[in-house]
């Protein structure tokens, strides 16, 4: 997200840009640069990030937005994300994961015969997986593009989404039939990707970039993940290596919106089915900037 | 592999497992039942796993073995396995990083026309993959499957792998395309399955193993990788919990052949082009029991 549609979207960050020397705001090289990008190019070094993200999230949180856009603010760990209208589809076809984190084991019911009612989570979050269809979670999907394809693109229309605020589709890595049917048979607002600090996956996330931005995309943001192991003693263990986000955020000319660390806690909540109970500064303020960046348009509708 | 193929393929390794109790040597059950679980179930939680596999590995090494099976002893760390003629076939088509690894730039070359010659490593291994025939190693390749189906076969048929003892085929992780593709369509002798110990890690790779087992291959082995992160007091810390590798020796019915660490140089190294000369205990033992594990039948011709 760049600055000048931070500006278009809420005029008043002008001021804070301004107030952190990014008088950039209202230049053309703003329609091309992201917050992080102006801030690392243009504020000379000096700028606090994290005062200036957490300044852009207190505006958001004045009511000077416009009223379908979400605050921003603090409260959001991914527990939180319930009260904005959070979908899930899980887009790995044949290695599906996000039933498992969710605790989610229901199968869909189908009272027309034609569409599908996800089941919930525990937090309310309804979630769409091949998991949810198989007679168990360890059953293989053997399956071809075509079918890949077909199966996403029935996640999205034959499933009763209700109504949304955001459905995010969580994809495997590569550029092939997933993301390639996601990019050009659903609706997408915006792409966020994932990536660790290794050069080696950076490499392959940048193949990414190319895919989103060959099919007209938007990438709106950029996560690290497992970027560092925080040891017994507090301190931190950068165990891929540095990160290689500014790298990421100069391909995609998207921001990097968080930094995770490899948290034993994730691991455990996520095989006990318990993720959204799990919270930390880091997720709190991945989701912020998500809210930040993320863009808002109509309600998702089934 | 179980105990009964190890013992058909070297007698006098019955011998060793009668020393460490296990006198299922000869029994029906070792049919089916992996050194592993031998040395588990009827063992009596005495077996000392490690002395074990070095005795086998030592046995190796007095000749009393077929010709074409390759010794198993120590020396074959990631360095050391050029020297029984090692090439490379990166499956992964659209997210490929194994020339990168190796630090592999150089084309393919044509001499024919027809066939490829593929490039070789510093240590003189052969290596083919989609990131070698790009313009450059962060182009996308935006394919959907039967594209990436042809391309997998014709790196095994059109390219001259020369004389191999072994070609590994490295695959992205579910159960599409690119791993149907070579159980398929390339003569696999056996499937290595790579892990982390996350219970949903460990359910996305039993499909895996049901996908081998209904196409009819076999499966050799097992990697837990990312296992724990030494700390810099030298502890450990498991960091996506306690291993998870009995459970995959159990639903694939083969040997749990290495855990290895998230290590820093591995990335580095990796990073750097430089993962032949990457070399630590764990990864030779990995290699030990990769060349104790591994049918060795004829050897591969292009």
């Amino acid at each position: 997200m760049t600055i000048a549609s931070v500006v278009d979207r809420w005029p008043d960050s002008a001021r804070i840009f301004a107030r952190y020397t990014l008088g950039c705001a209202s230049c053309a090289i703003s329609k091309s640069e992201t917050i992080l990008a102006g801030a690392t190019g243009h504020g000379g070094g000096r700028v606090n990030m994290d005062e200036l993200m957490r300044d852009l999230n207190t505006l958001a949180d004045t009511g000077k937005l416009p009223d379908n856009l979400p605050a921003a603010n603090a409260t959001a760990g991914p527990g939180g994300m319930k009260m904005r209208g959070i979908g899930v589809l899980d887009g790995d076809i044949t290695g599906p994961s996000i039933p498992r984190m969710f605790g989610v084991r229901e199968k869909p019911m189908s009272a027309d015969g034609k569409t599908l009612v996800p089941p919930k989570s525990r937090g309310g979050i309804p979630i769409m997986s091949m998991n949810l269809i198989l007679p168990s979670e360890e059953e293989a999907v053997i399956w071809r593009g075509p079918m890949v394809s077909g199966a996403i693109r029935q996640f999205f229309s034959d499933v009763q989404w209700g109504e949304l605020d955001y459905l995010i589709v969580d994809l495997p890595p590569g550029t092939s039939d997933a993301p390639l049917t996601v990019m050009q048979a659903l609706p997408v607002d915006g792409v966020v990707l994932v990536t660790t600090p290794q050069a080696l996956a950076t490499m392959v996330v940048t193949k990414a970039v190319k895919l989103v931005k060959q099919l007209g995309g938007d990438i709106i943001g950029v996560v690290e993940n497992m970027a560092y192991v925080t040891l017994p003693d507090g301190g931190r263990l950068e165990v891929f290596g540095p990160s290689q986000g500014l790298k990421l955020v100069i391909a995609s000319n998207a921001p990097l919106m968080g930094k995770l660390p490899i948290d034993p806690a994730i691991a455990r909540d996520a095989d006990n089915g318990d993720i959204e109970n799990y919270t930390s500064p880091e997720a709190d303020e991945l989701v912020e900037n998500f809210m930040l960046v993320a863009p808002l348009k109509e309600p998702v509708r089934a």
